[in-house]
């Protein structure tokens, strides 16, 4: 996660007419396929779900990820954020 | 962007160390509390789910919505967005 040398690499998430979406602060791409992408980020693991999802452009060095497709939802998925959020992501994935 | 001449307005979501939103294309507000928004935007009606939330900024005449809390979730709510929306919509809120 710390491609700049010391810095804390930021997270942000920037979604343009629900069909492009730029993301900061990835650290790994766990998968992804045309429904679902899931990736590491520096603040949890964040899960994007739509239609016709694909990679437009990966810098792991960077930490930037660029994805096209139309967006259902985000979801992050903490692992210390609690019991609100293991509920969720149990609710949307069962 | 352009909302006072008859210009499609875009939609756009921008979130920085998911904390802070600032969405354009929002029609109209349709509730909060510090848990959840409900936003009607120009691509459908979008939730946005976390821990004290707070309206920091609100425009109608331009749009523009800023949230800011800890974000646990962004859903996309579509009426005409087909069964799988519907299906995590109900899953969501049941």
């Amino acid at each position: 996660m710390d491609s700049t040398g010391g810095k804390t690499v930021e997270h942000d998430v920037t979604m343009r007419g629900r069909k492009v979406i730029e993301i900061t602060g990835v650290k790994q791409v766990e998968s992804f396929d045309s429904e679902e992408f899931l990736l590491e980020t520096v603040m949890g693991f964040l899960s994007i779900r739509g239609q016709n999802l694909q990679m437009k452009n990966l810098d792991v060095d960077k930490g930037v990820v660029s994805i096209k497709g139309k967006v259902y939802d985000l979801v992050y998925v903490d692992e210390h954020g609690g019991d609100k959020a293991k509920g969720l992501f149990s609710k949307l994935f069962k």
